[in-house]
């Protein structure tokens, strides 16, 4: 179902070639919500997302029971101008915190009930400075968008993509001041906490690295001269999730911008996604905005890892539980009004 | 560890006699928070919560495994006046629905992980129309109260308790416009979904009950007064629960209307409760905010029978796995920057 993705041609074929929901099951769904045991309307946002989440699967009356996280990791050659508080080798200890089970996405995930992976991109080798060329080449790209896009498991009915990658707030901030433009400082923020001459510098850093690939091209190519393994990896996996019918939850303002990159391509790329939490990374509501997504969560996390969005994979269940566990009128032998 | 309860008298000794969070606890979780494997606040709200309950239960590494959702019900004279877009014997209907698993709260319920019980108070003995005289007698609530009192089980680790009553939202707003001032405008609302023509009507109802019931006292006065049976359980269980050391989940504007008759006895009353959600219901905003507490989600929900609440226990759920189950740094040898 899904093709081989052997280089960006096959990619932008299968980004531009999905079709949309399931507008029967739409209506199905629809129908079935207006039938069940509240007032109009009363679930609020649980019922729009049940609908919508019926539509992207096919069935009206659908089940939650296979939730996916997968986490990407990523190492920036960016990291070299000092833009994070952490040094990049906690990159790959942080990955081994995830396989042993110790960091905030496998607790969360656990309490979703979801399965969890972690991928590690080359690690011992991070992408070049983009502020001195393009961060990755055409190959690398391809590659790491491989990785994503295998990474979905066709059996996952919900997917939940997260990262981590010291320094990974520096390209996300270059993706989303070239995608969308205004000033570096615009959407450049504090990632992981640097002070007052971190942010300064790291808001150099990604002025430098916007005007240096002013030019690049569309939104896949401003992955590649900007972006970092792990970035390229969460876009893959979105864009091979809508494909396989998988809905996603995005998660803060790296997977955002990662998501953002396909939106510039098409612009209903992300139809099959919601925004899982408003991140407090300071410009991931203007990347929201950007994308029409109003973020499901607002709890101050700024974490990555995939924490918001796994987080909101109980809101997804919850609400389509209501829908298709819930009695009729008719079934309850309620009056409706 | 509960004191029978006989009278008014006992439940204002309860509600005035018992202490706040365990210190050590409180001390011992935040120790703990600014160890675990992440950058320090970068779970938000979350921390906050894991620490809060850390200090109720008196554990700074608990779980929770045993969440609790009580859904009470209770039917009101005032449906007499019009007030409601449902006649009166959807009550009924509606907790035979809870019974048979078919309403929204018994999914979200499960989902959620929690017990559900559900306790129907003299449905066949509406309280009094409001606007002709007191709701109930002082037995009455005394009655109503210790339904509440005695459903919280002792072995829960939180609760949420719901409601169901048709015309429900008018002694809510009732309560509020006594305890907080304003017309009976700012605390009116559409509730299940009443016209302009029924909004207009349901206003009068609200401002000619508060204007006969303007001496009547303080918060449990106003609750007898101007309440119900199902918001007079609500408010015994919510007490209980601070007794027993149980965490609670508020849910909309009529749990939200029955807490505050408590805060306004004792100020701190509340203080081992959070606001689950904030209701599109247009007054709980406003209630909330008199609270002090800012709502951990905001989906346009305006159900009742604690079905925001129940949505919220899995944030609770959540906070706690990550705080208790994370790794530190020590133990997962990630640098700490």
């Amino acid at each position: 179902m899904l093709p081989e993705l052997s280089d960006m041609k096959t990619f932008r074929e299968a980004l531009n070639g999905d079709s949309g929901p399931d507008e029967a099951a739409l209506q199905g769904a629809a129908d079935r919500n207006g039938q069940l045991t509240k007032p109009p309307g009363a679930l609020g946002r649980l019922e729009d997302l049940a609908i919508w989440y019926a539509g992207w699967r096919g069935d009206a009356r659908p089940l939650i029971s296979a939730p996916q996280v997968i986490v990407f990791a990523g190492n920036h050659g960016v990291t070299a101008q000092g833009v994070s508080a952490f040094p990049p080798e906690v990159t790959v200890q942080m990955v081994m915190n995830f396989e042993h089970g110790g960091a905030a996405i496998n607790q969360l995930a656990k309490a979703a009930g979801a399965t969890m992976d972690v991928h590690a991109l080359e690690l011992d080798r991070p992408t070049a400075d983009f502020t001195t060329g393009p961060a990755m080449t055409e190959t690398e790209l391809v590659q790491a968008l491989r990785v994503g896009w295998t990474a979905v498991d066709p059996n996952a009915d919900l997917l939940v993509v997260g990262e981590m990658g010291i320094g990974n707030t520096t390209p996300a901030a270059a993706i989303a001041c070239a995608l969308y433009g205004g000033d570096a400082a615009d959407w450049t923020g504090r990632g992981t906490g640097v002070d007052d001459a971190g942010l300064a510098n790291k808001t150099r850093v990604v002025a430098e690295g916007v005007t240096l690939h002013a030019d690049s091209g569309d939104g896949l190519d401003i992955l590649r001269c900007l972006g970092g393994r792990e970035i390229a990896a969460m876009a893959g996996a979105i864009a091979a999730a809508r494909i396989l019918r998988i809905p996603v939850v995005l998660d803060g303002f790296i997977c955002s911008a990662a998501a953002a990159c396909l939106a510039n391509v098409r612009s209903d790329a992300l139809d099959h996604a919601v925004a899982g939490h408003q991140s407090a990374e300071g410009a991931h509501g203007a990347v929201l905005a950007q994308l029409g997504k109003k973020p499901l969560l607002d709890l101050g996390l700024r974490l990555g890892e995939g924490s918001g969005g796994a987080l909101a994979i109980n809101i997804l269940k919850s609400a389509v539980a209501c829908h298709s566990g819930m009695a009729t009128f008719a079934e309850a032998g309620v009056s409706d009004g």
